[in-house]
């Protein structure tokens, strides 16, 4: 694929200064070559833009010069991303339904999908048209699977789940596996029967090897447009919002209710029946253990206000010499204060 | 499926109050409709018992009243979860041995079970009774399965390990993979092999993508009754004893072994070659350094006491205000020291 | 499987002491029965050296004496991973190409490769000679394998990512995957669609479960010799050293370098777009968050050096008790203060 730069910024409905060049590729600064269009969008790499060999660079007013050809954007990391999705190959290569796989005769599968071999599919299970599932997928009796779709190798949707439109699930990820509950029976413990779904809606990815588990009873969801990273676990009966992102190896318990445009940074883990309250933010490897009801920035173990985490963070570094002055200052006092009753009773 | 409240109670072996209404389902004392049951264990939502729609409730005697059906129980999470258990719906509807599955002429498949597609089954394994294997399971040489057990799709088991009666493996669990043990040589780090085995006993159940390392030599055991969630994973050479609870994104490192009853709440890390008693319960996200030979509730990186971690936390996040304080006093005591000094000179 | 000592010291180019026994196994000191050879390498071991009912020890020349058959070495723990290998049985005896696999026509299989039932090979992926493919692993399209490559169960390698030779990657590993990236658009994230790829070097080794994803542009890649355990997350365009240790549950977010010879203990989590030097190691659990240029020990959250982490976390368990003496010393010193005044205004 090839495309005269001029075409790109008409795409993105842009300008573009410099030569009318062919752009054939997209990389980095740093790794651009010559008919490879690149980005900047963080000042930290604006050095490279002298050094670059990019053919040109997408890239906001302040930074354009005649000494580079270039396409001027308010938001260069996203018209960069649409220029890659025009040079994206999508995985993949296989079409149809393969006679490898083992369709239900009770499932109903809509027009353009792609079923790889060894798929299973259960049942009254549903597949939307234009979904693809590619091979070891498991699908259970009663899912249903939305328009759009990528189901990744060896993922597992257990029965009765729903998936959305467009919602992309990498490989082996597991939606709708039973919740983690017991309860304490006279012979050690009994199994709470796991009889609700997980719900997904439009717009989700789920990164590899996540888990999301089915509720006790009633739905485990996942809102529209949230973006989940690889090995996050969601425990049965969470909700999270709209628009919402859980970076890698979080963990979120049981009837967890997180808002919209939350950000979970890698590693949190959240206590179970709880609320996050929209628009917060949680850093790396923070634990929440109660409702979070103002929007802010927090991190810790347990959580407080980021800028404090900060601070407090810093102080922990020099408690091993804090200590040491501390225990100082008491034998100074002790001293002051025997010299001041010697002084008084001389 | 639907029950009179007066079978349900027989069934319970319980008593109740109030007309014997006709039961279809089950949910919680916020959803229930009318023909559902529900159940009333936690104080903190014994509010909702008057509002509740549920056609019955169940719970303790002190709540009970005229006002509402109500089964009294004295363990109503319980009694629920039983009868959760009659409404509750198995996961998957094959039934028999696939011919698209695998199974070596040398295995030894018991009577009533059940292989989906996609299985494979190596030689001299043997698979006990009425057991379920979902597909995409992979079952390697001389791996033992007791009876009526659930194989959930995509679970591996290396060659050699045993699995107890009635213990569940949800989807993407991995029993048997190597250990990581290396030792150093010349030329970089050289594999000890890992001969021994993984040894999993009666009624374990092994959440979705946890894995279970096999031992370098002898074997990595989980106790009977042993309750472990989503990603988790137990090192080489543990041993985890019996009705033990393990959250998810634990991690145990090699021969380390932990007693009966003991709890490790979600992100746990324990170190390699260490002990834990018996009823040892350890908060989320806490590191445990060294053997914990007392009972108790601990938590904190490194552990230390619970209710120390939690006076501790409350003092760090005052830490920013404290070190402030504390240079104050510090200058303050100077002064005073040579104001005294000033006094005693003058 | 039987050996004279004499032949495993032959073996292992070193001397052994006492009578020329036959071994038929390997097991640790405590475990081992008369048959079998142990190891002594970890002094805290030593005290059962005079219990061990082994049939010979491989140990330092220190630990050697005559009452007990002993082969002498200067690296106990390698000559005895060497000896163990002699006796380890590899996992899986399936042989030859299944026809239940489905190799695409244009992929290229070379001579002596294992291909188990229900792989997937997409077209154009080539797979190196003796490499082993176990069932359930998909290998997209463009895939290159080298040679003597282990591939276990239920592993996904996405199309156009490159493993070196004899490479071990465990059960539901999954390499090239999209990494996580989205540029926020108008009507919520837009996916930066992930085009570049994941390179495995050499002798890398791979745990359960462990995910490792394709890189945005360019290459996420895993350096020669590098060892890995289970559950561990790469972010995309990481790039990991030669001959590093991850142990299980480490997250690296994306872009980040890591050197050669790091080792990363449990669960530990790394931020994106850093540089950690050559032989850093850091403690488990502990976040990194920014680059590390000096080669050291290091622990916490955030990091500091590991011996620094110790006393601080010798602090952190006192500061209920050092809070309270801090606010009694306050009270002293203004009373302190206020006597001095009085005693000046007296």
């Amino acid at each position: 694929m090839k495309y005269r730069l001029s075409e790109l910024a008409a795409f993105l409905k842009r300008k573009f200064i410099g030569k009318d060049v062919e752009i054939s590729g997209c990389n980095t600064l740093m790794d651009a070559k010559e008919g490879e269009i690149s980005f900047l969008a963080n000042p930290k790499y604006a050095k490279y833009l002298k050094s670059t060999k990019a053919g040109a660079v997408i890239l906001e007013p302040s930074y354009a010069s005649d000494e580079k050809n270039c396409i001027i954007s308010d938001n260069p990391y996203l018209d960069f991303a649409k220029v890659v999705s025009l040079f994206a190959k999508e995985q993949g290569e296989f079409s149809g339904v393969s006679e490898l796989s083992h369709i239900h005769e009770d499932a109903e599968i809509a027009e353009d999908v792609v079923i790889y071999p060894y798929v299973y599919i259960g049942p009254r299970a549903k597949i939307g048209k234009k979904t693809r599932i590619f091979p070891g997928v498991y699908i259970g009796e009663d899912v249903f699977i939305g328009d759009e779709c990528t189901i990744y190798p060896n993922v597992v949707i257990m029965g009765g789940c729903e998936i959305g439109n467009r919602v992309i699930l990498h490989p082996g990820v597991v939606i709708g596996a039973d919740g983690f509950g017991f309860a304490m029976g006279d012979e050690g413990r009994e199994k709470f029967p796991q009889i609700g779904k997980v719900v997904i809606e439009d717009e989700v990815e789920i990164g590899a090897n996540s888990t999301v588990d089915r509720a006790a009873l009633g739905e485990t969801k996942i809102g529209k447009g949230t973006k989940i990273d690889n090995q996050v676990q969601i425990g049965h009966n969470v909700k999270i919002g709209a628009n919402s992102v859980i970076v890698a190896q979080v963990g979120v318990a049981g009837s967890t209710n997180i808002g919209n445009n939350v950000i979970l940074a890698g590693q949190v883990g959240i206590v179970g029946h709880i609320n996050i309250a929209d628009g917060v933010i949680i850093g790396a490897k923070s634990g929440v253990p109660k409702d979070i009801k103002k929007k802010g920035i927090y991190s810790g173990i347990p959580i407080m206000e980021h800028s404090r985490f900060l601070r407090a963070s810093s102080v922990i570094q020099k408690l091993p010499e804090i200590y040491k002055e501390f225990k100082q200052l008491k034998n100074k006092l002790d001293l002051l204060e025997k010299q001041l009753k010697r002084n008084q009773d001389g």
